[in-house]
């Protein structure tokens, strides 16, 4: 078993860099704040014994060396960055679970035959930059890192720029890699775990996803001497629109969700009606052909809502994943160590996407999660017991250990 | 008649100063723009003879002496500051159509009995600051001065401290004049006149408002994790609010309309469901029973939209006036005088506020409007001809000497 007071103590310590408002984190991706956080990360590495490697999309890889170096390495992590509001282990968990599994290694005396490396993913929230799991991306093919690096934030601070000024661009080329296998422990972020009293959830999928950034263009007027016929309301039809994804997503579930939680009117002034709005659409489901029908439904929504309110649009997708199906023999390696261990488990869809789901599209991968209280995250009061941490840690550990062998 | 030139000069010249990102204006109020603003006026006024007044609200009051400076003076003016996106001409046509009035009587070397005043009142449109019409409603005695210089702009800055910072804070007790009447000269920022192809709008009467400041509190959750029926969606929420105002407007109109221009989420992040959204409901009716009654429905329809999202919701009334019917003399002052110079003209209500509807509980007030293209304002791209402003100073002018008398 991991040693779980260590763990947590890890936790509590990151926490205390990028402190949120109430309770929480905000220590988005590529802010000094981050830079803080890999700085803390690495002097735990290094006192580890691990030796780390940075890639160009600043994606951070602390190698134990394994019985046989020639062997392709376990990977084991997750993300450092959290949202503006965000919670204290959303990510946190999966990277310092997995420096606990090295550091259990460590004081067990065992050397596993496949090397293992701790991995912290750049700008998995997608929150100062989209998309979300930006380097897994990356690394797995997916996105390209060029084309990354020009994204801005909402202050039109680009990527790549601030990767740099952080300090924490590596030279290593990103994807160059061979990995014999990925785990991620995560926290639930959703509600069954807790509802069912169950320790452990085996992730065997992930949702699919879609993030459609909808730009309406109507025109500034006087929100007073403008007759209501002539008004041309980008405002109206954002609200128009947030309530078509509402429907579509309420027509689908359980099988699918669906909101819009970024929305901007300009120029948001109380007396003038919005000319232009700015929003994302956010849709999920563990069916492929289920987001393509709600694509498919919003952008006709879209059509008719704008049509009707003499507006314009225009619809850029900026985030996409399939549905996952994560590697049957990295799925069984943590069912197994949950069995073993004594765990209650059970077999779980992932709610929200990880950097998991990439790796899984080039290496063979799996994810282990632990309930969170109230389901909740995304949200500064995100919360966990020590003993869901400790199962979690514990399972990841023997899944690992199991699969990088002895 | 007025030079229309000089006029039209002087209004292009105002415009060089904070300029706006398409051919209008972002000179909003105590900015450093609205500062520089303010220095040119004075400028002018000091150069056509003028003595500058100021008080506590930095409404700045530029007197022309009359042949018997025992008598109040008449008053005329507007406002110099615009919206975040504003046009050329919405308050400065009234002015620096009151300094062409006087510029005028300078050119004819006529002497009124009555003083003249030419005024700048401060904060007229409410963007940075709410409520609109601050400073004139606080020399109605309407608005209290100590707890408006508390308003804060979305940074928090407080309206009297920057009020102080760019200098123009006076030091005369605000509402302590005696006013014979007051007229102000405005583009209609309706399609009226233009549709009818009338020059000249006699405001017998101005809409009334509402700015309801709605708080809407959910929970902030991840878009992805969180089963639909599990949700508390601030930014849903707003969305139905949006829709219910105009909804409501259009029950109403012509007779009513309704909108909501500023909205905030937050955090406003892709894969956050909104915690908490803010945005200004903005109301107005020239009947105040229409107004009360869609005020009453709004309060409803937000309980029950509150009610089924499990959301709470906190309402501050943010901005209000009654509506307002001018002074009998005053509108027949602006007839008469229209009717004498030959242009055609209709009475018309006000849609939008303006300091006129403050300063008429205090003293005999009365409008005059000129056209302006498509009815078109609260936009960049607010646009009038060099005729249907001068014609509109023109009528000013006459109703101004008729009332001062010689
Ligand atoms: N795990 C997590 O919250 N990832 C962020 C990407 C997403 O929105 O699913
Ligand atoms: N005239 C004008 O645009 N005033 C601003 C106050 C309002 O919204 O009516």
């Amino acid at each position: 078993r991991i040693n779980s007071d260590r763990l947590w103590d890890s936790i509590m310590e990151m926490a205390k860099i990028g402190p949120g408002i109430a309770g929480g984190n905000n220590r988005q991706t590529v802010t000094d704040e981050d830079g803080e956080g890999r700085h803390l990360f690495k002097r735990w590495c290094e006192a580890a014994g691990l030796e780390m490697g940075l890639d160009e999309m600043g994606t951070m890889f602390a190698r134990r060396e394994g019985s046989d170096p020639s062997l392709p390495p376990v990977y084991v992590g997750s993300h450092l960055d959290t949202q503006p509001t965000g919670g204290k282990y959303d990510g946190v968990l999966g990277v310092l679970g997995g420096l606990e599994v090295v550091r259990s290694l460590n004081d067990l005396g065992i050397k596993t035959r496949h090397p293992i490396v701790v991995t912290n993913w750049t700008n998995e929230e997608g929150a100062r930059f989209a998309p979300a799991m930006m380097a897994s991306g990356v690394f797995a093919g997916v996105l390209d890192q060029s084309d990354v690096y020009q994204h801005v934030d909402k202050d039109g601070k680009k990527f790549g720029e601030e990767l740099e000024r952080i300090g924490w661009k590596g030279t290593e080329k990103v994807g160059d890699r061979k990995i014999h296998a990925f785990f991620e422990l995560h926290i639930e972020q959703g509600p069954i775990l807790e509802d069912e009293g169950i320790d452990i959830g085996v992730v065997t999928h992930g949702q699919g996803l879609k993030w459609l950034q909808v730009t309406l263009t109507g025109k500034e007027a006087h929100t007073g001497s403008t007759p209501m016929p002539k008004r041309r309301n980008a405002g109206l039809g954002m609200a128009r629109v947030i309530e078509l994804v509402h429907e579509i997503a309420m027509d689908y579930q359980p099988d699918a969700v669906g909101a819009v939680g970024h929305m901007q009117a300009y120029p948001n002034s109380r007396n003038i009606i919005a000319g232009r709005t700015v929003f994302t659409i956010d849709i999920r489901s563990p069916e492929k052909q289920v987001l393509d029908t709600m694509d498919g439904r919003i952008r006709e929504g879209i059509d008719t809502i704008c049509d009707a309110l003499d507006i314009k649009y225009e619809i850029e997708q900026v985030g996409h994943f399939d549905p996952v199906t994560f590697d049957k023999n990295c799925v069984k390696a943590i069912r197994d160590a949950a069995e073993r261990l004594g765990y209650s488990h059970r077999n779980i869809v992932s709610g929200a996407g990880h950097d998991a789901c990439w790796i899984n599209r080039v290496a063979p991968t799996a994810m282990v999660m632990c309930p969170c209280v109230d389901g909740l995250s995304h949200n500064e009061a995100e919360e966990i017991t020590r003993e869901w941490a400790a199962a979690g840690a514990d399972v990841l550990f023997h899944a690992v250990v199991e699969t990088a062998g002895i």
